[in-house]
C-alpha cells in the first residue's frame, strides 16, 4: 500500500534522526532551556530577519492554538476564524476550553476576505448592543489553509491592515508553514509574514519532525509570563530538547523549505496528472494537499493499492484527499498516476 | 415620553410589590429554603402538571443559559443553537465562559428546523473526523424567539423527536414563555411544553417580576448538585425570598398569563396598524416584540414622543424593534397608532 | 422564635421599599444605564471621597468576588486569600471555575498578616521553580472577616504596603462592609480603605438591601470594558434600577451606616452579656457576627425560642455564630439575654 | 560535569533509540490508532494483568493530570492532594484551568494519610454549609511522591478503602512509577496497584522514553469520550507513534522496571553514603531522589564537578536534591561518593 493519507504518518526526516543518535547521551537540562534550543531560536531568528524574536517550542498544533489564543486574548474577547479554520471545526473545542469563542466569518477555500473581516469589524462596532456581545480580540488565519490555498502577499497584506485599523493581533497557523510557503507561484517570504503578523508558528510535526511547533513573536512581544503560560496548558515538554535538536537540524541550510519544496513538486504532479486525465479538483491548491472529486468505482480501484482520505460528498462524488510530504516518493507519485 | 423600548423597563407588577410590602418584615431562611419558594415551586408543579419537577429559582437570564447548559454538558460537548439565539450572540460569550462551543444552525425567523437538525446531526456522525470535533450535547431553543416568533405544537414535537433520536437533551429558554404561551394562535400548553423538554424556564425578569427565572427540569431530571452548581456560577440568590415571593404572585390566579396575553393583546393592535398603514413588518410575530421597517423620517418623527430600539439597517431602512409588556397602556399604544 | 441566624434573612430596610413602591411605575433603561444608578454612583464616589471612582452595581456577593477576581487576573494568577476567607471555603469553586487559585495564607481570626504576605512573596520569588507555579496576582481580604473581626488601620496600610511593593492589586470584600466600618474601635474610615486599596465593594444583601454589592474601583482603575466582563458571568441585572434605587436610598444621610451602627450595638449588648454570663467567646468580635462556645444544654434550651447556627465543635462545645443586623430589635437581645 | 540535576535531562534508553531508527520509514496512522500503539497497549495489559483495561498515550505530567483529573471529575468537584503534591504546586495552575480546586491535605513526607482523609471527607459532610462548597470528587497521590518516598500496599490499601467509602475515584500519578514500584522495600506490585486504584500511569518521561505517559484505566472505566477530551486538552498527539514504539520497548522484557532498578540501586549506593559519612538526609527515600541537608560550603565544593539542585532553606543549611536515572553510570556515583 502506498500512502497519501496524511503528512504526518512518518516517522521523522533522516537528518533529525541522525542528530537524535548522535546528542542522545549528552545531558541538558529541561523545559526548554538547554543549547539545542537556544541555537535553534538563533536560526528561526536569523532565517525570519527578526532578530529581537521571542521564540517558543510547544510540541503540537491543537496545543500551540489554543495555548497562543487564550494567551493573547482578554477573557471577554473572542478570535476571528473562517468558518473552515482548524480551531473552528477539528480541535474539540479546546479555544472554548480556554474560554473563548470562535467568531466564523465565510471561507473562501479556506480563506478570509480582508473585506469581509472589515465589514464584520465594522458592523460589530455599529451594533447597538455590541457591549453584550463578544469582543473580536484577534485574526487567526492559516497558512497554508486547510483546504491547501494560500494568501498572496497583497491579500496578507490587506488583511494585516484591518487587523491594525481595529487593534487586533494577526495569528498565522503555520502547521503547514513549509508547504505554504514553498507553494507554486507563492509571492510570501517568512520574513514578510513576520512583518506582517504579530505571532505565527513553523509546523514541524507536519513537515519532517517527530513533533514540535515553533512559536514566533517577531516583534519581541511574546505575553508576559508566556512560559508559565505554557505549562499551565500541559503544553510545556520536560525533555525541551527533543524539540530544540529537531528545529535546529531543521532551520540548518534550509532543510525545512527544500524537504517542503520537494513534496510540493510531487503535489504539483499528481494534481497536474488529475486535471490532464480529466478529473474534477475540489480547490485549486498550489500546496502538498491535493482536493478532487471521484466517484465510488475509482475510489474502490485506486483504494487497492493507495491510502488517501474521503472527506465529504459532493453530489455524486466524494471530496477526496492526497497529501504528499516531505518523505514521498517520486516513484509512489509515478504509480498513482498510472493508476488514474 | 411613552416607551416602547422594552419589556424590562418598568419595576414590577403591583401585586407583587404589594406581596413584597405583605412580607418585608417576615424573617425567613436564605439560599431559597424559605417557605416562599416551596410554594411557588409547588405551583408551578401543578400549573405544568408535573408533580415530580425539580424547580429553581435564579436572577437573570444570561446566568441562567450559562448554568443550565454548564450543569448538562460534559466538557468535551457543545450546544445546538440558531444563529440568532441569544446564547450565540448576546450573552458576552458566557457559554464559552463555561468552556462550551454554541454549534450554530441557520435562523428562520429566530427559530430552529427540525429537518436541518436531523441532517447536522446525522452529517456529525458520518464525519470521518468526528472525534476531533465538539460534540453535540443539547438543544437549546428559544420560546417566544428573539424575533417574536413561535413554535407550533408539531414543530416542537418534531425537534423534540430528533433530540430523543439523539438522546440530546432539549433546553427551552423561556425568559419571554409568558408571551410566547400567550402569543395569537399558540397552541402549545405549558403542560405540552414540559411534557417535550428537558428543561426550560418561566421568565420573570422581561414577564412582570423584578427579577427572576424559574427553572424546571419537569421530569425529576436536575443534575446531581445542581444548587452548588448555582452556587459556583455565581447564581444562587442569599435572600432566595425575593424569588419565592414573586414566583408565588405571578403562579397565583394565572396572574403570569394573564398579564403577558394583555402584552401580546397591545402588540397585535401595533401590528395591525402597522400593516394597515402599509409598513413592511420585518418579521410576522404574534407575540410581544413588534419588528417594522422604517425609513429615516419616520423614525425621527417618531422619536420625539416614542422610545424604540433601531436594530439593524435593512436596505434603506432600519429594522425598528416595538416591544409591548404587562406594564403598557392601552392608551400608549392608541398614541402610537395615532402617530404613524 | 427570634432569629439570629443571618444578617440575610430579613426583607429590605423601609426607606427602601417606600422608595421601590414610589419608583414603581417609573420607566427606565436596562442594565444599569438608568438615573438611578447614576445618583447612587455619584453619591458613593461623594462618601468615598473618589470623584474619579468607578462604580458598578452587581447582584450577589459570590459573584462579585468571582467577577472582580477573573476581571484582574491574567490567567496564569491566583488570589492570595486567608484559609478561611470566604473564595476558599463557602464558593463551591467559583474563582477555580473561572480558571484561579486560592493561594491560601494562614488565617489569624479570619485576618491576614502583612509579615506572613511578604514572606510568602518572598519565598515565592526565591524559588527557583516558581516558573512552574501560580503567580500571586492579587490580595484579598474581607471587612469585616468570616470571624467577625476587622483590621486596624496600620494594619490594613502593612497590607497594602506589601501589596504595593509586589505590584499586587489589593481587594476588600466588603459584604458586610457597613457593620465592619461602624465596629467598636473600627479606626478606619471608607476615604482611607478607598485611598488603601485597589477594589471593594460595599455590600448591600446583608446590610440592608433585597440584594446587591457595589463595586468601587476608587482610582478609574476598573478593567477595560468590564460591564461586559460582568455579563460574561451572569451577573448583569437586566432591571439594573432595582440595584441603583436601593443603593441611592442607603447611601442617603449615612442610612448604609446608621444602620450597621444599630446592628453592632446590639451584638455588643449581647457580646457583653455572654461574658459577663461566663460564656467563652471563639474569637474576640467587635461586629455584628458573635460566635460562643456553647455545651449542648445550653444549646438545646437556647434552640426552643431562637434561631442560630452551630458551626463546628470545638472539643465538647459548639461554636455558635449569633448574627444581628439592622432589622434586629432591641427587645429581641433582650430576651436572649434574659435566656442565657 | 557530572549531572544530578533530574531524571529528565539525558535523551532516551538506547533500546528505545534502535527501534525509532528501525521503524523510522514505516508508514503510520495518526492519532494513536497505530500498530505500535496497539501492542504497546496490549502489553501494559498484560503486565497489569488487566485484560480489559483502557489504555492511553499523552505526551507529559502535568498535561496527563489536567487531562484526566478534568475527565473525571464534575464541575462542581475538586481533587484531594496532599499539600506538596505534584498538582497543587509545580503544575501552573493547570488544574484550576481546567475549573476544578485542588484540595490540599498534609503532606507527611510527601504521602497522605488514610485516616486524615477519612477525617476531612467525615467533617465535609458533617459541616453544615457543605453545599456551599467545592465537592471531594477525587483522591490524587504520587507513586514515588515528590519526596521520593512511596506507599507500603497497607497503606495504598487504606486510602483505597476510604476511597470506595466515599465513592471517590482514586488516581495514582507515576510520573516515576518505575522508581516507585522498584524502591527499596517496596511491597506493592503493578497488579496490587492496578487493583486499588481507579486511574494511574506510567511514567515514560522520567524513565527512559523521550517523553511519554501511559494512562491506565484499569477496569474498562475510562470515561466517554476520553479520545476527544484528550484532544481538546491539546494533549492528542499527531503521530501517535512515537509514544506507542517507545511504550512497546519499554514494556519489552521488563525493560521499564529493569532499568528503574538500577537508578533506585545507584540512588540506595549514593544515600549509604551520605549517610556513612554523617550527613542528614531531609527524607528516608527508597527511590531515585534523595534530599540531603548541605551546607554552603559542601555545596560550593561539590558545584565544582556535580550538577544537582538546591531545594529550599532548612535552617543553616540547604535541602538538596540528587537524582539518579535509567542512564546513571556507576562511576559516577563512584565519584561523588569520593568527593563527599
Amino acid at each position: 500500500m502506498i500512502s497519501f493519507e496524511s503528512d504526518y504518518n512518518n516517522g521523522c526526516h533522516e537528518a533529525i534522526l541522525k542528530r537524535l543518535i548522535e546528542t542522545n547521551n549528552e545531558r541538558a537540562t529541561g523545559y526548554g532551556l538547554d543549547d539545542y534550543c537556544t541555537a535553534a531560536k538563533e536560526k528561526i531568528r536569523l532565517i525570519c530577519d527578526k532578530p529581537e524574536a521571542d521564540v517558543f517550542f510547544l510540541v503540537g498544533g491543537t496545543q500551540t492554538n489554543a495555548t497562543v489564543i487564550d494567551a493573547m486574548l482578554h477573557s471577554y474577547q473572542g478570535v476571528l476564524s473562517v468558518e473552515t479554520g482548524h480551531i473552528n471545526v477539528h480541535e474539540s473545542g479546546a479555544i472554548e476550553f480556554g474560554g473563548h469563542k470562535v467568531l466564523a466569518l465565510p471561507s473562501h477555500d479556506g480563506k478570509m476576505d480582508a473585506n469581509e473581516l472589515n465589514q464584520w469589524l465594522q458592523a460589530f462596532y455599529d451594533d447597538i448592543a455590541y457591549e453584550h456581545m463578544v469582543f473580536p480580540g484577534m485574526v487567526y488565519i492559516t497558512f497554508a489553509t486547510e483546504m491547501g490555498t494560500i494568501y498572496t502577499l497583497d491579500e496578507l497584506r490587506a488583511i494585516s491592515d484591518v487587523c491594525k485599523k481595529y487593534d487586533l493581533p494577526l495569528f498565522v497557523d503555520g502547521a503547514r508553514l513549509g508547504y505554504g510557503l514553498m507553494a507554486e507561484g507563492c509571492d510570501v517570504s517568512i520574513q514578510q509574514l513576520a512583518d506582517l503578523c504579530d505571532v505565527f508558528y513553523l509546523g514541524g510535526t507536519k513537515c519532517g519532525a517527530l513533533c514540535g511547533e515553533a512559536v514566533v513573536f517577531p516583534h519581541h512581544n511574546a505575553p508576559a509570563h508566556f512560559f508559565t503560560i505554557v505549562k499551565q496548558h500541559g503544553a510545556l515538554l520536560a525533555k525541551g530538547r527533543l524539540l530544540g535538536i529537531q528545529f535546529d537540524v531543521l532551520m540548518q541550510d534550509h532543510l525545512y523549505f527544500n524537504i517542503a519544496r520537494h513534496a510540493v513538486e510531487q503535489a504539483m504532479r499528481l494534481r497536474d496528472a488529475f486535471i490532464a486525465k480529466g478529473y474534477e479538483m475540489y480547490s485549486n491548491s498550489p500546496t502538498n494537499q491535493q482536493f478532487v472529486l471521484l466517484d465510488r468505482e475509482t475510489i474502490a480501484r485506486l483504494e487497492k493499492d493507495f491510502v488517501f482520505e474521503q472527506w465529504f460528498p459532493v453530489g455524486e462524488k466524494m471530496n477526496c484527499r492526497f497529501v504528499t510530504s516531505w518523505a514521498t516518493l517520486p516513484e509512489d507519485v509515478d504509480a498513482l498516476i498510472a493508476a488514474l
